[in-house]
């Protein structure tokens, strides 16, 4: 394409809201336009790269035997309200009323229109197993729209439904869709990680996330670098170290701690290492109203671990402090295990402990060389409560782990039957006998993935695409075309058949200095870039670049497509 | 791709809310299924079908040189103020309210985004012309959502939208685009006609439309066969007979004519054509309250030119009874041209008569021998106010009118200044002079044409696609695939094969009937059938069959590939 045919909307300067560089970039290099908050238009520069995005994905899918259909967006509250999701996905589902008064919603996810189309489609397990893809507008209504595209209200997205006779049919093409987006990102050139992770509000049992690997990155990834044991730290374990509890060595005494209520100021006043408290959090419980969490001073309650407990109340919740008072006699830094009449949870760590310190429910005092078994009973309710840290033990006890992290541009689950039987989604099996099917779902947020990669591949001149999702292989930029015959010639001729050859080509035919042309190209991020002068063509060479490399090179005229073709691999 | 890895969802039966045939075959072969009033789910079938004719918009209007962009689906309601139309565009806007109570509508057509978006992009003169477009869901709240896909309430569009320095530049893209639509339509493989049109709601001055001709159009079109002239008879006009007024022959005399109210009765009851009564159709003015319009007896008002006229309320709207009473002191049937206070505007055809018969504005009366600038004044205001009708004369002066039905896909419209005028959208020109830019805007129903094609392209058994169009361009039958060796090596072979020279095969792997194969075949409407059997492989052939044709073919083996080039032209 030539320059000037383009919308070329390059700015110099980023937006007052756009905090992250991706978002900047976005903006500057003129790939999006905000239209609202959390809507944006793409330009046909960014539109490009959300393209070629799109088409990996495609072509993976469809080598994954997975079939593309497509869903309206809108959809009817009937089907929501048979799996009782339309009040319980909360205010992010985009509600709307015709003007008929019926209710709809904008699809923020397909699970339950695509569960009704495939009770009525499939009728037998011969039909079985079955994927089904989209590529689509799906809107959430966050709440605070930030990060331009990596966290609009109307974004792109691949959502993909597998129905199945049986857990280990489903637990196949759970792997072949792993597999897929593995393929996917590794041909887009990305740096990712795949990590094991919590299934939240879209149910089921396994679940992976894709990560791109990015220091801005929302999530905190664990993983072990001499195993492939990767995990959200949200839900990532660690191993105990292998030790016994070390026997008493102190008396159980009471210590006055006035004003004294974090674990940092209470191991400075005790001359003790934080990991050396035991700290009580109290919670909503789900039977009784408040119940005990005890965690190791140095370790931080991992909440998606805990709402997972039957005994506490999700989403988690710490008591007020007047429940505190009524239930420990004390204000909130003195609360302890000592006579508690609430059901009490300890992590793991915490059993290990001897000589501990930990709140006297009393005001301003705390106990000092507590011991399980002489001073208070060994709990009994013990569980994973704790988020895992930089060198802990990896749980496969193959090394210790290390953090990271990550922009989630995949997610995919095993979701069982959580659809199907709500919504009666059955086939005949081989017996005759009707069978509730299983099913797996699987996204990538295709738009998110173009601010993702921007994350990893920028630097202070502007984005740095990987060649398969760039706008353009090669930006070919002459120095006076307007002005020298022979530079226009060989210009024209050459744009000709690079194409022929299967490049895409951007064209700088514009009358502007050069060296906003190649700031604009750096900006813009398009990998390969070539400038054919006057002083160039007198030794029959052009210049080449790579953008993610300092130093040109002069290229012969004549081994330019062969040199091209194994730098730019179309 | 094998029969067995897809979603085959033929039905025997059509749903019952399926009046066009088009809405009965897409159910049938599985195109599409409906989630909701309205809205329709694309089976892998069925997008197979929408994805080509996609595709084919994109490259055509790629090459007229229009930039793809994609702007949001939902739009805030503050740029459709400006441009007054939040409530002008009455209820088929579907209104959204976010969780912050702010409003937004699901995206019906994007004129006012693109405004708004090139106000702030497009800043000289040197800039333009500059087009875009998008393809894209769009939803319009029907009231009665009817047909499938052909008047769906989420449907795929692509709309395009040009800007301009003059009037100049805009005729020109004009007529590029104009071009290029002939060109998708020619090669989507459909018959089809550009007519002139009128502008409506979206407004501006010169508009075509692009209707796939079809008897169960809902459009009919007035098109002369000698000439290039073709119109939307809403819009459409004829050339009047060059024939001087005839003399006065009879007397004015007045005719009792109880209860005879219509032009029917009238002539007949009287012994006249149609031809020589006068009707006069009294209606709701701009400035007065009440406007007549006089009609010969057999001419049929046309709406939208009456719409109009400066004199003519909008939209039309005939008096009440009440009303005729009190302007022409007798009931409707009975009203004429003799002493009426309020406005008269005549058709053109009015003024040509003599010794006609009109209404005496007396119940029960009717004035016979009526002469212009005898017994009335000759109207003074006079315009085109009749629907044309087949036999009419051509306005080129080229040939008679005939009348045929079509299916509008496609409407272009030279919109002027409508929106860039209301939103301010101006560039700088060669002087450094504001200029509010010219616009143009260009749209293109993707999923209509599915549908519009099958109304086109059907017989008995079903579907019969253009092969541009077509999800397959072949299907490949093997006879006892599964009980003969030699037919499954063979098929599998030519399966390949036939892949590699770049045909899209649709090889039927199941374990079915032949004649089960080959009436899906027939419904789905793959163009080019090969049937593969033992018998056939005896003599080194293989049987073809096209779609539109009743008889088969055997041909050699070895001559095939050679044979389906000439046929399929992929």
């Amino acid at each position: 394409m030539r320059t000037s045919q383009l919308l070329l909307a390059t700015i110099k300067e980023s937006p007052q809201d756009a905090e992250l560089i991706s978002h900047q970039l976005m903006f500057r290099a003129g790939l999006i336009r905000k239209l609202a908050s959390g809507l944006y238009t793409w330009l046909p520069m960014g539109l490009r790269v959300l393209r070629k995005v799109e088409r990996i994905v495609r072509e993976e899918m469809d080598r994954a035997g997975a079939q593309e259909l497509l869903m309206p967006a809108v959809q009817p509250s009937e089907l929501w309200q048979e799996t009782e999701r339309w009040d319980a996905f909360g205010p992010q589902l985009l509600k709307i009323t015709d003007r008929h008064k019926r209710e709809y919603c904008f699809g923020p996810t397909h699970e339950e229109v695509i569960t009704d189309l495939m009770r009525s489609e499939l009728k037998s397990y011969k039909e079985l197993p079955s994927c089904f893809y989209q590529i689509q507008m799906k809107f959430r209504d966050e709440i605070r729209p930030r990060f331009g595209v990596m966290r609009a209200r109307e974004f792109l997205m691949k959502d993909a439904y597998s129905f199945h006779i049986d857990k280990s049919s489903l637990e196949n093409t759970y792997q072949a869709m792993y597999q897929a987006y593995s393929k996917i990102f590794e041909r887009l050139g990305l740096n990712f990680k795949v990590v094991l992770a919590d299934t939240g509000a879209i149910g089921g049992s396994v679940s992976n996330e894709f990560h791109v690997l990015a220091s801005s990155g929302e999530d905190a990834i664990a993983f072990c670098p001499a195993s492939d044991y990767a995990a959200n730290v949200e839900t990532a374990t660690a191993m105990l170290p292998n030790t016994a509890r070390a026997d008493a060595k102190e008396t159980l005494r009471i210590v006055e701690t006035p004003n004294i209520r974090s674990v940092e100021d209470q191991a400075k006043h005790m001359g003790l290492a934080t990991k050396q408290i035991v700290k009580t959090l109290l919670v909503q419980g789900k039977d009784s109203p408040v119940v005990a969490l005890l965690l190791r001073g140095d370790d931080t309650l991992n909440a998606i671990k805990a709402e997972k407990l039957p005994e506490v109340f999700s989403p988690l919740t710490l008591v007020d402090e007047e429940t505190v008072q009524s239930v420990c006699k004390c204000q909130p830094g003195f609360v302890g295990p000592f006579e508690l009449n609430i059901p009490i949870i300890a992590d793991h760590a915490v059993l290990n402990l001897s000589d501990f310190s930990c709140g006297a429910n009393q005001n301003d005092k705390h106990y000092c060389g507590v011991n399980w078994n002489r001073d208070l009973p060994l709990p009994t309710n013990v569980a994973d409560l704790r988020t895992v840290k930089e060198g802990d033990l990896s749980p496969d006890g193959k090394g210790s782990l290390e953090i990271c992290r990550g922009i989630e541009v995949g997610h995919i689950f095993q979701l069982g039957n959580k659809y199907s039987q709500a919504m009666n989604a059955t086939v005949l099996d081989d017996k005759g006998q009707r069978i509730v099917m299983e099913m797996g779902c699987y996204g990538i947020g295709v738009s998110r993935i173009v601010a993702a990669a921007i994350e990893q591949n920028y630097d202070e001149k502007g984005i740095m695409w990987p060649t398969p999702m760039a706008p353009f292989h090669i930006n070919l930029i002459p120095l006076h075309y307007h002005k020298s015959y022979r530079v226009k010639e060989t210009t024209d001729k050459l744009y000709q058949e690079l194409q022929q050859h299967g490049f895409e080509v951007l064209m700088d035919d514009r009358n502007e200095r050069p060296g906003r042309m190649f700031a604009e190209s750096d900006l813009i991020g398009i990998p390969h870039r070539l400038v054919l002068s006057e002083r160039a063509l007198d030794e029959n060479k052009i210049e080449y670049k790579n953008r993610r490399e300092s130093d040109n090179q002069m290229i012969d005229f004549d081994q330019l497509i062969a040199f091209l073709k194994e730098k730019v691999k179309v």
